[in-house]
């Protein structure tokens, strides 16, 4: 069974859960504006002319698209149905809603996560424009709970090519690691951890220009930005984001190094204070993820272990979902800000990846910054591969 | 100059042609979701959270970002004013809107062009209510027009990226036709082609899966569909769709070839008759593009050539825009079919780059599409590379 097909089925089984009839998914021109569920109901096709992709809770899996694209569609052995058309998607796609006709129709439209809000307000107007005169266009809803679900709850194909990517992240830091030496600037290690991408064939979780995103010493500014020619220098503490994308599906991993100076054995007590200050948050946070639990409540336990110990608090979520992207979305380990909506709301379900990922600054070293996936068992929250439990020395 | 400064300056250059206030690209998560601009306004950077980038025709270039991300942008060289927020985007989107005070705020939605509708549903709405009570909700309006000047008018690093996709789209042609031999499946052919394209260094143009699409022999549904287990016999017709991305840019050719049977020195007439057709379709309707006709005019030219010869129209359009997207948006050389909306009846510019592509099938041969990608200059329309002009045969 492929991918598409695992996830289409899973799909149809959530319509019956949630009951609801009929999700549209409504698109064009796809390789110009891509809705990122096409990912589970197309694989790496796109699509041309306007279409629409139809599941229903009564398993119909129905295809209208252009028709030089329905050779294509029908290859994918997923839709039971695939209706051609030459010029206009109009009377196509009005005959079959009203054929099917559900009580409600769920589009990707979402306030709270991105990856449910891929139908652009145009095409929404054309949708509705479609449908007038139908009683179609008062039952036009959000797919963001349905789409939440199933790009949440990991199936096994998914979740064996999420570890395979984090194995792999974690060989290439440890190879890092041994690689660097005082006086390398960021950028020649991230050149050195780009080259072992290829060597290993994956792609990027995130942009190219910040993965990794390398930090070395206090005088960096820490964010979504890139490699930069500041050197290496004894007394730093280096930080490290960086994720790797194996066959579709990504991983995202934070790591720290300290490079010692002449006459230390160990990284200073302010160093080392931050990093158990940061481990704890990850362990108790771990510690507390378990299905029905809301993403806030475990933001909290780390918030406030990283503020109660004197640090000043980070301005981000402490953790996101992993999936087809770095940022998947859907429930999240976030404080309840504008920004995050009402996704930090949102209940922990199993099958779902997580990062972890608190940080602090350590003033006149650098940036304490590690982050942990783990996916939620039965038994509570997993790390998928090893975490860092030790402040990586750099000697040379 | 960077292409990103050279494309937004040009883009207030638009603004003040067309009198247009100002320009807001307003996105979130755009690994997620990416507006199709942000190309030109950020390059391959993405960004996370909500964000706006604001041209005016005054010559400011805003950029309102979250705070770990500010240095990316200001890397940029681009943004005279970079805002940085941390938990809402709310109100100091307002204050800005509000301080420039613009007569109208051009958004990316779009009826025509996928690739100036970027903006979701959700996101528009959430701009109407963080502008709400201010007279600016009233104001917006769509960015169509700037972004189809933008996108179509090529500057001279956009069309030597061009001119270069073409040109290794040549080469890898070259090679496949000397590689050919009876008995090779389509999908033989298709992977010689695509591990060219490893040494070449360059990108998808669209999809792998079906690029190259080959179609051999009579058989073969025709559309964009990939090379399946068909094998290369003599009598057949074997047509091919490919294009390569160059630095960003793409191309967009197709070729045909003709397999000769025993005793055969050239094809047989009727597939000699289709060639000429397609070939005279492509030629008078490319004499026929100049600035200011529109691209209907032009597609009925090469139309009425091919149904007066006596085939079947083709169900698609003679020929689109070409630049970082194999159907780039905007003016289309095409039919007036619901599926175009009013893109065929925009007018033609310089700097422009369209694909010429009719097609006919052969009866028990094969499909005759050529495809040839050329310029718009003063002096009218020129081939980007040697045009197809006669039927390449294959001996063996």
């Amino acid at each position: 069974m492929s991918l598409i097909q695992e996830k289409t089925d899973q799909a149809i089984q959530i319509l019956k859960d949630q009951n609801i009839d009929l999700w549209l998914t409504f698109v064009r021109e796809t390789s110009g504006v891509r809705d990122p569920v096409l990912n589970f109901l197309i694989g790496d096709n796109d699509l041309t002319w306007p279409s629409a992709l139809i599941l229903t809770k009564n398993g119909d899996k129905i295809a209208i698209v252009g028709n030089l694209e329905t050779e294509a569609v029908d290859r994918l052995n997923v839709y039971s149905e695939i209706i051609g058309y030459d010029t206009a998607v109009s009377g196509v796609l009005r005959e079959t809603i009203t054929r099917l006709a559900p009580r409600q129709i769920a589009v990707n439209i979402s306030q709270n996560n991105v990856h449910a809000d891929g139908l652009t307000y145009t095409m929404y107007k054309f949708l509705v424009e479609y449908l007038a005169g139908t009683p179609y266009t008062d039952r036009i809803t959000s797919a963001e709970s349905v789409i939440n679900a199933m790009r949440g709850r990991k199936t096994k194909a998914e979740l064996a090519r999420i570890q395979k990517a984090v194995e792999i992240t974690d060989e290439i830091y440890k190879k890092t690691f041994a690689f660097i030496k005082v006086g390398m600037t960021e950028i020649e290690i991230a050149d050195y951890m780009q080259n072992l991408m290829k060597e290993y064939g994956v792609g990027y979780a995130w942009s190219p220009e910040n993965n990794p995103a390398i930090n070395s010493g206090p005088d960096k500014v820490v964010g979504h930005n890139g490699p930069t020619q500041i050197k290496v220098e004894p007394g730093h503490l280096i930080h490290f984001d960086f994720g790797v994308k194996y066959e579709g599906y990504c991983s995202d991993i934070q790591r720290i190094a300290y490079v010692l100076r002449d006459g230390e054995t160990e990284p200073p007590v302010e160093v080392q204070r931050g990093f158990i200050t940061v481990r704890t948050a990850i362990e108790k946070s771990r510690e507390a993820m378990k299905a029905g639990a809301t993403g806030n409540s475990i933001d909290t336990i780390a918030r406030e272990i990283v503020v109660d110990s004197g640090y000043p608090e980070y301005k981000y979520a402490l953790g996101h979902q992993l999936g087809r992207v770095a940022h998947d979305g859907g429930a999240l380990l976030g404080p309840l800000w504008e920004k995050y909506g009402d996704s930090p709301n949102q209940k922990l379900e199993v099958g779902q990846v997580y990062t972890v990922e608190p940080g602090l600054a350590v003033p006149n070293y650098g940036y304490v910054g590690l982050e942990e996936d783990v996916v939620l068992t039965d038994e509570g929250a997993i790390y998928i591969g090893d975490p860092q439990r030790e402040i990586k020395l750099i000697n040379d």
